[in-house]
């Protein structure tokens, strides 16, 4: 890192803060990509070049979330929205049902999406209490005979997230929209039929979603359905059916890269869980001035919404924040305040800045 | 261009070559967009500084196009292959019929995705001859109660490219895959009722899809499409309903500034004319060496697609080629043999080094 380059304390809900030593290889590497005289954007999709950038990823992501064989990988496009119609499309047979557990924003909207096109149900449903926390396991009325039970392992907005998967009926596979904790500890796959996630949060940049599905859910997939929205033939592609987004998916690959170097992701969890941990103890120790909006036992050690004594308080601190080189505090209109995202990219002294913002703006405004 | 940088002359049919202007302008700013602190991909889709880039980007395009206020333009994911299915569902009324003139691998491909979920007709088809030539009008046999006229401007695989548009029967909206020559040289954009093109050709990265579509065309979208699927809310959200492929959308928008700096459309159609001119003066000149795919009436500028006299031939010249550093010279296996590809992007040297190297191959092996 050059001692001139100036880099914002970054807590943006996504897009958000990358690995600086990915940057730093992009952008060496931006007109040039190993020799060939071209950027990563300029060579083709079916180079062999970008083949290895793509099996690589692959490989390093089966490597770091141990991806059994029996799942196939697929880099698509269109968000975590797209796959909340994709999904079922795919994996809800014709007159079945699907259950959702709605906890937050993303989930509620994975659910809407579902419902256009066939029978969905909510399992569980958590607005009551503005989404601050998850259900019990008695909560959850799981129907035995869905398609599938789908959860959202992190709520972006909310700020609430599974210490361990919802356990679905027997026979009854688990789905899970991972977007805003994938890669940010270890899961055991094997428990999951699909997880898709979009990569803007902790895995690379926007314009690339990763879906992760087992055999038996790309068995489901009907007939007729356009290319594009066909896991069956996008997976045996290998997601060249068509031209992919290849310069996010060579970002996907360095930030892969960079955490394996890490130590991978037991090794990120334990920083991930002392980042929430500074920030938690902040808002815990603040005697009230700062209020987080999940309970406890639901906090994320991804995404931390808190609120303040007043909305002028909550206006003026993201102001000063922001003058201050901390940016992207400001909370989503849905529960307001602030929202401090904690990637796996953010550097810890970021999140001690934060903390020592906190105290000091209570300390002359408290 | 530091003088040591090595660049490939780039023949690719898509990801192609880039503007080195825009490569250089995308490396300086990757660490630090703007004295943010960020990069373009660290920045959130809602903040002032993406706001900015993806509205000079709709109009620069809107200037450079000439694109009429009744019109809006979205920047989508999923490539054209996407709008193959996106297209017929939003204004393919229930009930209705589509027409599609078939002309390469790209429209058969359109029609295909069409016919899956409702009626759709070929117009006209010159498959016979291997996709070697243009319907004339009277080929056309066009539906004058369809719901559209659907046509590819060029095709990237078999190197035709109209020289102007079909005309539709009265009152038949005309819908075109501008793919491979969008912005190339300037069109009528009033003719049309919807326009679409992947941008990794002529107009940027892979990842993003430009879709242009008149007022009544997003009257048209049913209710009830799945969100990423329906033009109506993706036009009404400023392609911002959910996060977009930012990184993709901020280099098209250097790509349409280099191409304002350059004098706009008729002066890159200027250019492309003399280029693909030193082209096929190569081949007409070769004395039947070298045979364009292509009848010369239907030849594209964009992509020249052409044989030699033995197949052993033509995988010498590739191999050859790319040794000299002429890259991305080997031709589809649909039409086999050679195809250079010549976009927007592509200097004319790069344009004389294979005329040459044209001339020297035959000299050394005709």
């Amino acid at each position: 890192m050059s001692p001139t380059l100036k880099r914002a304390h970054n807590f943006n809900a996504g897009p958000a803060v990358l690995p600086l030593p990915v940057l730093e290889k992009a952008q060496a590497d931006l007109l040039d990509y190993c020799g060939t005289g071209m950027s990563v954007m300029e060579i083709s999709h079916r180079s062999k070049e970008f083949e290895a950038i793509i099996q690589k990823a692959e490989a390093d992501l089966r490597d770091l979330m141990g991806i059994p064989a029996n799942y196939k990988v697929m880099f698509l496009q269109g968000g975590a929205s797209l796959q909340f119609a994709m999904l079922p499309m795919n994996v809800r047979p014709a007159g079945a049902s699907a259950d959702y557990i709605v906890t937050g924003t993303w989930s509620k909207t994975a659910f809407k999406e579902a419902g256009k096109q066939g029978a969905a149900r909510a399992a569980a449903n958590t607005e009551a209490s503005n989404f601050n926390r998850l259900p019990a396991a008695s909560e959850i009325q799981a129907d035995p005979n869905a398609a599938y039970l789908h959860f959202t392992s992190n709520e972006t907005i909310h700020g609430v997230e599974w210490k361990s998967e919802p356990i679905p009926p027997a026979g009854v596979p688990l789905i899970c929209d991972m977007s805003s904790d994938f890669l940010s500890r270890p899961v055991d796959v094997s428990r999951y039929a699909l997880i898709y996630a979009g990569a803007q949060k902790n895995a690379g940049p926007a314009g690339v979603v990763v879906v992760i599905a087992r055999d038996d859910m790309l068995a489901r997939t009907p007939a007729n359905l356009p290319v594009m929205l066909d896991y069956k033939l996008l997976a045996e592609s290998g997601s060249l059916h068509n031209t992919p987004p290849c310069w996010s998916i060579y970002i996907v690959g360095l930030v892969l890269e960079w955490l394996k170097g890490l130590g991978g992701l037991e090794a990120m969890a334990r920083i991930n869980q002392e980042k929430a941990g500074l920030v938690y103890r902040a808002i815990d120790g603040s005697g009230g001035f700062y209020r987080g909006h999940a309970v406890p036992e639901a906090r994320s050690n991804m995404n931390v919404p808190f609120r303040m004594p007043s909305e002028e308080l909550e206006n003026k601190f993201v102001k000063e924040a922001t003058a201050a080189g901390l940016v992207g505090l400001k909370g989503h209109r849905s529960v307001g305040g602030l929202r401090a995202s904690i990637y796996n990219a953010l550097p810890r002294p970021s999140v001690e800045a934060l903390v020592q913002f906190m105290a000091d703006f209570q300390k002359k405004e408290g």
